[in-house]
């Protein structure tokens, strides 16, 4: 079965390292046989060994009958959606490792995919190589899901660990982060929270079946948050990671969000740190189920797209069923709608009726002992757009969700 | 698609219900339409809401044209081996949560399955309701896998987790899973380990290729576990957990056990308490993947049952490719001749001559701060078998793996 590669970065040439180097297990194993055909890069790399099979021209790829499965691992929308478009309406099928793209245009290409019975797999889209997608609409087929939650980036990850475990401030651990190679040197997108959006889209999609667009949700990233913010978590036995969440309110609708929050530190999710990920999911049969493992890197990622590989080659005759159709109306909520508990820190004149004037706002908050000028508490519960109503007229130096 | 359920149980009497349940759900998302057909038990139910499908006779099942897929929650080898011989040879997939049935009779039923082109999927049989055997075999597939291991056994965790954070002793912790429903009246395949061996047997079955049989393998189970042993853990930053493990050894065989061993808290293995269960996949591209949640439970196991149940119908005419041949020699290790730590637990008469002796036949070990008579420590890794060895000629009261 051939397989051709578009775009020969750090996930593609890991697909190309890991099909050299596990064929003959992948053979025994799974009954399929995956050899490269082509390489497409707008870039030359005379010296890699893989240097026979690049190209330029995607044509090389779409005239080449022989190639049924293509690797899709450019990165962005475009070219990579008029490409992966081309060929799943040349009848091959397309793994992609894109979280862009299928968050971005996944409603229009799995349709281009049923309408081609050719797959469009894209399990290294979220959480690199950790079983996410399978689990969630396979093994969890006989759920309805009411919720998915999970640290999707590591590189936010990363520097929040750094922060809770090294008294570092954000734009130290961030330096950190860059010079590991973690983070890109914009990390827009890992740390205003873009690429976790984009990943709890293409989750939240799944579980609705329906399409949920980046564009419109609350994506709050982890740039603001301090040592002081930390330090008081710590003080609520809680620790701040950057959370993407999908829930079910009472209303049937789903609440989609990207934010820090304090996870109490008897969670699982509160034990994953530096570049892992975890995702978890509560199903309304299986109860929670948590995924978990490292959320990026070159081979980690690569594995799971060799995977989704291995199953169009076992499948090649017979589509995946999943995916999701077009975006309806009626399937969002408004977050602002949702009950939570705010954790606020504000700074005060220091006074006793200054204090008690913040706190008249709410009743019922929990209060932690705080350095002179800072008061610091935890709301009760109640619909988010109420608390930040009663905490408008003061100076919140910080507000994050609970968990 | 037509359903039938072989033993009324706790499993079976699940699946009914998520099937009812769920059934509207499952068309919409998965496209499959499942109905009960059938469900066999010698018991009698008269007041449940099935009753309508119940039959005591397996032939109504093999002999009905319309029923394609048939759940198998009868527990045990027989008769559950004759049955589902006798569907699989009648070309209806079978899915089933009996682990029993699948590490003692798995090569068996899966070659039955390729002859007849049908699916024999056992999802439920390891870890309940959370995802394992399809991220394993299918998510994880261009992976060699080098190590599994895992909390397969959620009433030994139970008990355990009690014992340390409650300060139980067995007994008294049994005694207390018993009255939840947790344990059996007669708890031996739990306690002895012998429930976690079935399930490390089939998924190192899988990553293997090749059947590995419970008889054999090296199984331990809890009963012999003290108070001290868990506070001297405690004392090394470790608890103590059933492991079910099966790694690679760098002569490329497989060394697979069954075993109390202490757990370094920072181990995400560490946090699994109560009836959870977790299993812990190490591949050779992906690293280190963690799959969590309630590994036992009616509706837990029944929606991995249906959700192999969907699978089948989903892929009626195509069978998933995944499983293992005949037990193939050269596979498995000697576990004695695997590298370990061991903690050791030791009376002596309290002299400093005695102690220094113990602790002369092994050099470099950690020793713990113990009550007096108490002699407690940590070998240097070394061939277990040596350990045992220089271990003999005294009296240890305790002798636990470390992970």
């Amino acid at each position: 079965m051939k397989v051709a590669i578009m775009g020969f970065g750090v996930v593609g040439s890991g697909v190309a390292e890991v099909i050299a180097q596990n064929a003959d297990h992948i053979r025994a194993h799974s009954l399929v046989d995956l050899s490269l055909s082509h390489i497409l890069d707008i870039r030359d790399f005379p010296g890699s060994a893989f240097a026979p099979y690049m190209t330029k021209d995607v044509n090389d790829i779409l005239s080449d009958d022989e190639t049924k499965i293509v690797v899709e691992t450019m990165g962005g929308v475009e070219p990579a959606f008029t490409f992966v478009s081309a060929c799943l309406q040349k009848g091959k099928h397309v793994v992609t490792s894109n979280k862009e793209l299928v968050a971005k245009k996944g409603d229009v290409l799995l349709a281009l995919a049923r309408a081609n019975n050719v797959n469009f797999l894209f399990e290294a889209a979220v959480g690199g190589g950790i079983p996410i997608i399978r689990p969630l609409t396979i093994c969890l087929a006989a759920n309805r899901i009411r919720e998915i939650a999970g640290i999707l980036n590591g590189t936010t990850n990363f520097i929040l660990s750094k922060m809770i475990t090294d008294n570092m401030d954000f734009q130290t651990a961030l330096r950190l982060a860059q010079e590991k190679g973690y983070a890109e040197k914009d990390p827009t997108a890992d740390v205003e929270g873009i690429d976790a959006c984009r990943k709890i889209c293409i989750l939240a999609s799944l579980a609705t079946g329906s399409h949920i667009y980046p564009d419109g949700i609350l994506t709050e990233g982890i740039t603001k948050l301090t040592k002081d913010d930390v330090a008081y978590a710590e003080a609520f036995g809680c620790v701040i990671k950057l959370i993407a969440r999908a829930k079910t309110l009472e209303n049937g609708r789903w609440c989609v969000t990207v934010s820090p929050a304090l996870v109490p530190k008897t969670h699982m999710l509160a034990g994953v740190n530096d570049v892992f990920n975890a995702c978890f999911v509560r199903g309304d049969m299986v109860g929670d189920v948590l995924l978990y493992g490292q959320g990026a890197g070159k081979l980690a990622t690569a594995s799971a797209v060799v995977a989704d590989a291995i199953d169009c080659a076992q499948h090649s005759d017979k589509r995946r069923i999943y995916g999701w159709g077009e975006a309806k109306d009626g399937v969002l909520a408004d977050p602002m709608e949702a009950p939570v508990r705010l954790f606020v820190r504000a700074k005060t004149s220091g006074k006793a009726a200054d204090t008690a004037k913040l706190l008249s706002a709410l009743s019922g908050c929990e209060v932690a002992d705080s350095a002179d000028g800072d008061l610091v508490f935890i709301t009760p519960e109640a619909k988010e757009k109420d608390l930040r109503d009663a905490l408008a007229p003061f100076d919140a130096a910080s507000v994050i969700r609970l968990f």
